[in-house]
């Protein structure tokens, strides 16, 4: 069983996430978690201060000795560069699209402050650094997870004759973590008008995992399915609204015999799939193979346009204020996505095939991968 | 909290579900429950099986005494009609589509049955006999649940123009439990065609709450989240590819202008919004009002037309074979859906208002709704 | 990971216990299960009701097929032989030593057999179904788990001679379920002199499971100590007011040099120990081979002898009534810490193995056996 | 739900917490847990170490604004003195009674310092500072809980004449946190006797937790009785081994006559006890008024004593070698015990009485008073 929590506020004094389950001795650096850290702070679209010089950079409180994962919790902290969260001015007016206002009805917080720190996605970093661990875990056993922006304002990028490999390296050099350069052209036009219009954008990521085992999460209750597990994940991630497995939303339009994903089998391949579009989880497993999910995000909630909204204090109207000037940040929302996705994967991993060690892991995976290919 | 548990396969002798964590003192009736599998068995698009005279009737094993719940855990029971399992062939065929396959490597079974069993759809009568329960319990706080389809392969239904309580009456007394006429009617004209071609044909479906406090879920831990909660439970349901929380998918289409439920107030309204494209959920908290979520089922994948699959013992190929003729169950995923909404909204009710017995929760209830209306 | 939930009140329907995580293929009978209940039900000093020629008998209404293991999770249903909850007198007495008068304030209960029905020992009986599966798993691994009877009133047993073995045989048929006969004789006298007087006796209970690998449970989290769950498990039998492992009470006595378990070892053996006052746990795991618990059970609350008490409904004093005449339920207990000590181990090893079919646990459990042996 | 995990090593960098759910709104100075952290150093029998003048300070980084929790995560960071881990030389000798051998064999580590840095007494600092919260929620309520030494060695401590506010008081001012100083006398001289023959020494805390209001915790379900979540928190503790609830293993010797507590009711005092032999807890619920529970604690398991084992690596036998230099923890075990019972409290009291800031538990707490005042 893998478990985290994590703790931190946007202007606090650092970001805190306490992951456990992970076994001894897998190899971890500070830098991996890092670059997971510097990705998350890319993307078109970010105003001035995120994609500022200074970058995020983890420490590694505990659970590491000598590079490697001994067993016991990891602390990972991310401090923040502004700390001044107590030298803030209170705010008493709730932004609409925000916990603003519903936490502080709810928390009996006078102060919004006290609620709009803790929502942050700031957070996120958090779990970007969560994530980083359990992608280098799933490395070991050759799962890649990566993300590509698949939809912004109405653009959609066409990658249907791309390969993962093909998405994954042309995402990694985008501006926008966007595999078609020509619909990248039209998404950062539009990012630009919105930022003219002193409005924002929302989009679409799709997150792929690759080269997974047949047989992660399970079917025998609600809770054990890895799309319910990936799905609580991704939902929980600032500004998600929707979240597709596979052909997703699309499965309400085709027919069944257009949609399900026909079994195959080779000597060397084993059973196998020629579409996916599954997603790569049938009855809450994988079946071996990618899983791929996509994630929709809204625009950010704060905007130059003003929105109505109501003062906490007086009940008066007035128009909602700007906080941030990042027009989107679609493209981060995706590592973050991946680094989600990566956790619940390891998670699955871990509880099926045990392990203390890594060690023990590999031998205990090594024999099932032996027994399917047996069966 | 509230936690349950279901059990019981499709042709064994019955399914069970433990529900624990209702308060005591909440009137409850089987026939309460028996009408929400009834509702659960009906919608057009099913085969003889489902829509035959005979409907699953719950029994209430534990937790109820004298008409009303005692704080100890209730035992749902639903006997099946069918218990033949154990004389039922062996399989050796997975079906595309299914957890057939990838659950016989998982558990290494030979006889694909020990995974369908449990895998079908028909283990949603327990989640519908737990969903039923709070729903009873939702409703002494005024509370609704309910769920109308919206879309079938390519027809969409519009229902700009109704109420919620408008939709409800409507979708109630469809065949489809779709509130749009006129979009039902091709609907049932497509599962008409589908089922000549022997196909299926999925769905999406709106489920609403109404009239929710503000403040259920909450934003400080990713888990806690209202939206990821309900999210997951929405995603296990068997054959759903899709889940989305309001505007969903369309929120990376439009500008963060057009988005947003902007803020407003009256002495007799309180704060209140007249748009609910958030879905009436921001920051992982009810904004207080309507939730709307939005579900996507895939196609029945069990269809006459063929699809190639792969023989378990001979590794040949072959035709996948018909186990059921239903062309669509989608009205049926909806009621699913209520149920799984409703679980997770009584499970963060009494979350944040506690309470052994429905007078205690109650009282901390209307102590909050005091709390903030003198906000 | 294993759990289960239990429903049910003492003369209401029936018993049901949903327990999940059990892995696929393993050989089960309903008789192995039923074997247990018998056991539960035996032991002198109960009146006449127990020890009647009815015993409860098992139903597994879910999760097996063919006589083994599906991986779904197994429903099992204890129907009682007196069901007459509906027709049962209200109760306004609360009995001291019960949870009667905690359970009626909490759960806001003017009667208070809505609260005594389920808070009875009678529950038990689905805790050791659920332990009865647990056993039967881990006799696959060569693991045991029985109990014996310690100490009753002033008279403690001394089976410092004998073997596990030897002990397990001795315990199994006596009607105390005690090891050492002469001091069995002891303790039958003294509930014999305590049913005259109309009073009740408590005993202390040896629970042991032999055999057991190194390395099951964990440091590193305080949940995760076996000792912990294992002690948690145990103090919510009922009537359970103290847990103690290994050299438990007296190591508060005891010098260091006394105390410890030195460590030893041989080719044949590897690492051993000689002695066992840690009770086969350190630092929260097993240490490999047995593990020594000991269970503290009070007397029996309901007694001829007038206890006083307070009447609910008119503030009256009264001397509490008798529901039940049993002097004794020690070796029942036994029985039950039986059931709770393997299901915390079960669950530890699946914790640590992992694994979806007997196959593949008992692969993942060898590797690490030959991991230790070449360490 | 109230939560946590720690995280840390005992020569890293620091021990960290972070604990999530506390309600908004209440007063929390780091000066508090600070005290708590200092009282865990002190006692009679601790070697130079401990007692040096440099104590523990405890860092909240996250959920705190304005000396007031805000309802998000507390993160609680206690930095090391001495954070040389990485430094520090291999350590191939597993020592009796410490985690060493077992978590070296389950975790695949050669260097038992991998197992025995998480696994230190050390940790309980994290867990003290968790507690402390506890505490201080608890305090809003009118709750304390304390602990006093029982028993060292042979020698018994003696305070049945004294009130719980008398023990308490003689208890803070005591070198060993003993409330009957003619024990203590002995106590000490016990210590100074087993210091000077290298050897260690165990003992007994009792924990009192006062004016808890009745129907904390709950019978339906064995992982809700309080009893057994109490037990599991503190066996979790280092070295304990053995849990007692009120009269605790004194159970087994006495007759049911003697035992139980009789039930009284007046007006001012509504049901009350005059004894306390169930200590507190009936049914897995409070009874209202004070809980008491006992610890064992065994004698540190290094000593000067030289104790067999054997090295991983030679396979030789050594004669353990001594890291530390206490001969007894015992009070500060107490101050650990505290917490662990703090913290169940706080949990069970806000599952029963929720709330998201402090105002609403009031309120909610007060509610339920009333209901049972006038039950």
């Amino acid at each position: 069983m893998l478990r985290y929590l994590t703790a931190g506020e946007s202007h606090g004094i650092c970001l805190t996430a306490i992951l456990e389950g992970m076994p001894a001795g897998l190899p971890l650096a500070a830098s991996f978690i890092d670059e997971e850290l510097r990705r998350r702070q890319l993307g078109y679209g970010r105003g001035a201060r995120m994609t500022s010089v200074e970058t995020d950079r983890v420490q590694i409180l505990a659970g590491l000795r000598g590079g490697k994962t001994i067993g016991s919790p990891l602390t990972l902290q991310v401090p923040n560069r502004d700390t001044s969260i107590d030298k803030l001015p209170v705010v008493t007016r709730p932004r609409p699209g925000h916990a603003d206002l519903s936490g502080a009805l709810k928390y009996n917080h006078e102060d919004v402050r006290n609620i709009l720190e803790r929502a942050s996605a700031r957070e996120t970093a958090a779990r970007v650094a969560v994530g980083a661990v359990a992608k280098r875990f799933l490395q070991e056993f050759g799962v890649t997870v990566f993300s590509h922006v698949v939809r912004m304002g109405g653009v959609q990028a066409n990658v249907e004759k791309l390969t993962h490999a093909q998405i994954r390296k042309k995402a990694e050099v985008s501006p926008l973590r966007c595999a078609d350069a020509k619909a990248e052209a039209k998404m950062i036009a539009l990012i630009d008008k919105a930022k003219a219009a002193g409005d924002t954008l929302g989009g679409a990521i799709e997150i792929v995992a690759t080269d997974l085992p047949v047989g992660l999460g399970s079917h025998v209750q609600w809770d054990r399915k890895l799309d319910a597990r990936v799905s609580a994940g991704l939902m929980a991630i600032q500004a998600i609204k929707a979240v597709e497995i596979g052909a997703g939303t699309k499965v309400s339009v085709l027919f069944g015999s257009q949609l399900h994903d026909q079994i195959f089998h080779s000597k060397q391949k084993g059973f196998y799939r020629k579409t996916c579009r599954a997603g790569g989880i049938e009855g809450g497993m994988t079946v071996g193979g990618p899983i791929v999910v996509r994630i929709h995000m809204k625009p950010l909630s704060t905007l130059r346009k003003p929105m109505m909204s109501v003062d906490l204090k007086t009940k008066k109207p007035f128009a909602a204020t700007v906080e941030r000037s990042d027009v989107s940040a679609v493209p981060a929302a995706g590592v973050v996505g991946e680094a989600v996705v990566a956790f619940h994967l390891a998670d699955a991993f871990l509880e099926k095939f045990g392990g203390d060690s890594l060690t023990e892991t590999r031998r205990n995976f090594r024999g099932f991968l032996s027994q399917v290919e047996n069966f």
